[in-house]
């Protein structure tokens, strides 16, 4: 199904999982709307916060909206600020962690399992 | 491969279909980054460019970065501007026009066949 709308318009839901502090996604493109090949998630970070510290066996393609911080990568923190982009892949340790004075604002996308 | 640039490090490439007009992309991530699944380009179109129009049997999943302009979609014009995020389902007629003054900038992720 065709959608275009503000990113804004898409609501915000706390991801509770134990070891994030500080964040929200939006699910802007999933299965819902017909996508079946990959995800677009919208995250919030406010600051101080960061992502759960995991891996897992799918990759991440990101793009960093707003702000700024730390993207931590297998043992390594890389300093990122708006404009970049970063590849996570998969089975590799990652968090990210809003390092700035303003909400760090990314996209983050995911394959779908066939 | 990790990867965490600032997207204007990867090189822009003039679109030449013949239908585009004004239009560059740069694959931010993609098969040379050990990505397999899906890639993520961005777009830059100067005011008054425009993406060929077109469809095809993949998917479109887009984030509007900056500028404003139309999404042309099976017969009718959505007008999109910086935070839009618009998916593009696959057979959909559809094109990309800068109808602002200043440069319009999207990134556009599309899947891999398997």
């Amino acid at each position: 199904m065709f959608k275009a709308v503000h990113y804004t318009e898409v609501p915000a839901e706390d991801v509770k999982e134990d070891d994030a502090r500080g964040v929200q996604i939006r699910w802007l493109i999933s299965r819902r709307d017909g996508a079946e090949n990959f995800a677009m998630r919208c995250f919030e970070i406010k600051p101080g916060g960061h992502t759960p510290r995991h891996s897992h066996d799918w990759e991440h393609e990101v793009f960093i909206l707003k702000g700024e911080g730390i993207v931590f990568h297998n043992g390594k923190r890389h300093y990122v600020r708006s404009g970049y982009v970063i590849f996570i892949p998969p089975g590799d340790e990652h968090y990210f962690e809003n390092t700035g004075k303003d909400k760090m604002i990314f996209l983050c996308l995911i394959p779908y399992r066939k």
